[in-house]
């Protein structure tokens, strides 16, 4: 790993147990066992290390959704998708933290391109239930944009509670499940 | 309203703004307009203010709960926690972006009497789901642990995107909506 890479990974998880605020380029040094003026050979503030953690979580969530077929099924794009979702918050849970909660820390064009992309990645998410709505998988009256939030919600809301090395794909498809089929169980009627 | 709840107010705000790290006992003076020094005459640090925000956050989200009748039936039990849960959100936005995000912050007995407190809140989600299943409202086979990390997930994820004055009623019911039937909506076929 190089020491950019490095230096990467600790401010990751520094800024995701302390917070952007809490953390300090001597917390990062000591963290690394270097000199913090040796920091600067790299970076020229804090912030070019949150912009950083920022764009490894957009690429990482990009790429987790890339990774579903374009051939599935609708529905099935929306487990998928789930998954990926999960697990990108589960094996990078740091950067996710961080991605998820300290975005509003960043400022100017930075702030404007990271917001940029989370709305993309949602504009993603309700493309998935549009097309499963309009393929008549989902139904017809689906309210996709409460569907894409609960389904961010959920998804995003794990890294509060989820533990390192837990199954996601399961917790993932217990969440599809329930969001596909209801509280209720209409299925008991049909 | 005393200088105690004014400081209680201002540190909520500047807490949920820049972070717990992210605000001095100078920026909290600076914002009341008032002498660092005097600050010092109802608090010992800023973890008192911290521990503060957090049991007002608990019992705001404990105290909505209560509001829901106990004599109604289980699934209306559902909607009206989840409005009640996110018109804590809204209406005291500040107090809950604290409450969701800083809590870890907290040390020692603090943390985990807040932590212990954040368990009963969700044992008492499950409880309504549980209660729903049983008497025969929700399915017989609901995923009760899924069914309410699903409603915490939606009602604390909105603190992420709630803009000040939302209807939350509305949005809580297109939630429950949603959550009830599913995404699929089995009822097209019944």
């Amino acid at each position: 790993m190089s020491r950019k890479e490095e230096l990467s990974r600790h401010a990751a998880r520094l800024f995701a147990e302390k917070g952007y605020h809490g953390t300090s380029i001597g917390d990062l040094a000591d963290s690394m066992g270097v000199q913090r003026g040796s920091l600067y050979a790299h970076i020229e503030g804090k912030e070019d290390l949150l912009y950083e953690t920022m764009r490894d979580g957009a690429a990482a969530f990009h790429g987790a959704l890339n990774s579903v077929p374009d051939g599935a099924a609708p529905a099935e794009k929306v487990r998928l998708a789930l998954r990926a979702h999960m697990r990108v918050v589960s094996e990078q849970l740091d950067v996710a933290t961080v991605f998820i909660q300290e975005w509003k820390y960043l400022e100017g064009e930075r702030l404007e391109e990271i917001v940029a992309e989370r709305h993309r990645y949602e504009e993603r998410i309700r493309e998935l239930f549009r097309e499963g709505r309009d393929l008549g998988e989902l139904r017809a009256d689906l309210d996709v944009t409460a569907a894409a939030l609960a389904f961010l919600s959920a998804a995003n809301w794990a890294y509060t509670w989820l533990t390192p090395g837990s199954d996601t794909d399961a917790l993932a498809d217990r969440f599809y499940a329930l969001f596909l089929d209801g509280f209720r169980g209409y299925s008991a009627h049909s």
